[in-house]
């Protein structure tokens, strides 16, 4: 089950030059050049390439119907994380560097590297049944998703004529701490929330104290206010519409395995929030929606000590939903919540557009055949989550289009991600990229 | 009532030297010079000189005995705070300037105007005395206290014997809101706390917030714990030690003017903490003990949004004390709290060395003296308070070297202390220079 040699070799011929162009979607660098590198790499296989305009970055669009068969449609991106901080990459950044078996450079995990993987199972897909393809194929290959994904909804509808298809393969995914490889169902969604107070019209002397309100202490108990100390949501309805999961999703969690000594070997702490392990672990990660307080700034923060009553203070939230849920919706129980206990002064703004919630049914036939093919290609069974911790435009391709959308890839847990020399294993290329073979051979033939 | 004219031009070039010194204690520049000034100005009122090594900045100490008379001791500073933001002044900062009879420049109002006032009154009172003073003088002149005076308690217990005095002018006073002079009595106490928490080696991801706690909410849930809406302590035991009022003092802030609609209209708040007015906006003001919080920084504060969960986070606090109240025991109660609340985790150090509070008896021959000598030069009854709701070095003065301590100056309303445009009023200088002449003068007839 590794590469046809050929194949390795353009997988790494693609990757390296992908990964040169500094795609950085915070600051829209590189763009239109890797747009354009990921559409010549595309028609090399043979696809039909447009390159699409939104509001932001351009879509690579590229399809190939094959009559009479089912389509697979892939989503993935082509920006990539700020590298910074520089200093401690092992290797430059937009180097592809091989390693004792690892490639580093930023992007090779996220997203680059599953792209060309794609890439590369396509091609061995062809190569396996007679230089056809046994489906046809549409890529989807946005340049914003390291910044929300701005533009994707938008998108998605205009073009939901030309996206037809049958079943999706989501951009992420691979072998996780437990070492077994994951296949994921769902991605939560997210608002995020600037709050913003003032207390008076300009700072003042601390003196003043036992008299004028302070910014800073009511921002923190607004926050503060918000969810209890196991991170439990204190927001009045705030899961009233979350929906049950299933018989299979709840046996899914239940049979998951435990990752949460590994979690917590890795971050350092000392306990997780409600004193969780084992399934109970996987349900809050998985299928609990959680109020994120992103950050919380105001007054001195300086060297030493200045007496200051600040009359300002601000703070990020993010705030992760789970089907059932409507952004709409929690915005406005966060903001009776704040008015009902005393914060009616503290506005709220919403920092960029939300994402939805999405899960697919793992019972799904294309999720079970991907399943299978990550069974047979590491040797051990997948471990299916209900959903991701982390959000995406899944939505749209979800439940607006209508797929199964099956998340798999070519990472492993020591990825790297957003993070310095971030990488990916040969092992996981050759493995992932074989599952991924398997599981469209079987759909293909039985679906 | 005005001053005489040589003593006032004598007044108006000591200040514009004095304010032409950039003596900003948190920079310490110019502090050699801003001494050696004082000092020269105060030799040539005929006092004893000498500069005083501390483990800080220099103290001018300067002394002129008169046998059989009691002695006062003046308490200045030659210290000023930053002058920044440069942008809002009107006038340079470090050049006297004189507009529609008022005097602009940092340190104007503090304390060099106060200082160099507390000389005018001196040649003043020898001029209407027959060239003698009737009492013995005695300055204690630091450059620390903007930045909370860390030298002053050990100098005054070094130097108790030399200090040895009968009444004491503290640095500061003025009109205040309601046009009355002001004669202060006491000083809160302060104990400045940084405060620290760690919840996991590194900022991770915010998926991850349903199981890994976020240390910007415990740090916001921690300090929002220490008060509640209104301001009052909610750390256990925080009341226990504040002493009673005195009757005089209770009556004090009875009879106090109204100041509460003056304070509104120049801060911009819709009301104040618990809703008060009157008596008991004064007793929060003047009586009360409170918890500031000085800033709060975690996380992500920069444009857009970032989907972190901060793993640390850390706060500053500044602890208003009143008499009765010990700051190690403040401090040991909000360990005791945190720790009882759940955050024992949230680490907590002193920032500086605490301040004690102080009061002197508002009904003391020096104070009352004091009191008459105002209503005398204004025109006007002076408001007498229990204390200030500021902090400062009392403590050393009134308690440890046991004289009554009677703040009163010649600042008004809008001097801007510590503002940009800082500034006297000359009406000022001339009644409140009176008041100081005719309040040693009755003192030292009838004491």
């Amino acid at each position: 089950m590794e590469l046809p040699e050929a194949i390795r070799q353009r997988f790494l011929e693609r990757l390296t030059r992908l990964c040169a162009l500094p795609s950085v979607a915070a600051t829209g660098s590189a763009q239109a050049e890797t747009a354009a590198e990921v559409a010549r790499q595309l028609e090399s296989l043979g696809l039909q390439v447009e390159l699409h305009r939104t509001a932001g970055a351009p879509v690579v669009f590229a399809e190939r119907r094959v009559a009479g068969k089912p389509t697979v449609l892939f989503y993935n991106h082509y920006d990539v994380q700020p590298p910074e901080p520089l200093e401690l990459w092992d290797s430059d950044p937009f180097t592809l560097t091989e390693r004792d078996g690892h490639l580093y450079a930023r992007g090779a995990a996220d997203d680059k590297g599953d792209l060309v993987a794609r890439m590369a199972a396509l091609e061995w897909l062809a190569e396996r049944n007679g230089g056809e393809l046994p489906v046809g194929v549409v890529f989807v290959v946005e340049g914003e998703e390291e910044v929300g994904s701005p533009n994707i909804d938008a998108y998605v509808a205009a073009m939901q004529e030309r996206l037809q298809a049958d079943a999706c393969v989501w951009e992420f995914g691979g072998v996780g701490a437990s070492g077994h490889p994951e296949l994921t169902c769902g991605l939560k969604g997210i608002v995020s929330l600037d709050l913003k107070l003032r207390t008076a019209n300009a700072d003042q002397h601390s003196g003043r104290g036992p008299v004028i309100q302070n910014a800073v202490w009511k921002l923190a108990a607004a926050v503060a206010s918000l969810r209890d100390m196991d991170g439990n949501s204190l927001v009045e309805g705030f899961m009233d519409d979350v929906l049950p999961l299933s018989p299979l999703q709840e046996q899914l969690l239940a049979e998951a395995p435990s990752e949460d000594a590994e979690l917590a070997a890795a971050t350092g702490v000392a306990g997780f929030l409600g004193g969780v392990s084992g399934a109970e672990f996987q349900r809050r990660l998985q299928a609990t929606p959680v109020i994120n307080v992103n950050g919380l700034h105001g007054g001195y923060g300086g060297d030493g000590t200045k007496t200051v009553l600040p009359a300002t203070a601000a703070a990020k939230l993010d705030i992760r939903l789970v089907p059932g849920q409507k952004p709409e919706r929690v915005v406005g129980l966060i903001r009776a919540h704040l008015d009902r206990h005393g914060f009616a002064d503290v506005e709220i703004s919403q920092a960029e557009l939300p994402g939805l919630p999405s899960r697919v049914d793992p019972g799904d036939p294309w999720l079970r055949h991907c399943a299978a093919a990550l069974e047979e290609a590491y040797g051990k069974a997948a471990v299916i989550k209900v959903s991701s911790g982390g959000s995406g435009p899944m939505h749209a391709f979800a439940d607006v289009l209508g797929l199964p959308v099956a998340m798999l890839g070519i990472s492993h847990a020591d990825s790297r991600a957003h993070a310095p020399n971030e990488n990916i294993r040969w092992q996981d290329v050759h493995r992932g990229s074989f599952a991924l073979v398997r599981a469209i051979e079987n759909w293909a033939a039985q679906g």
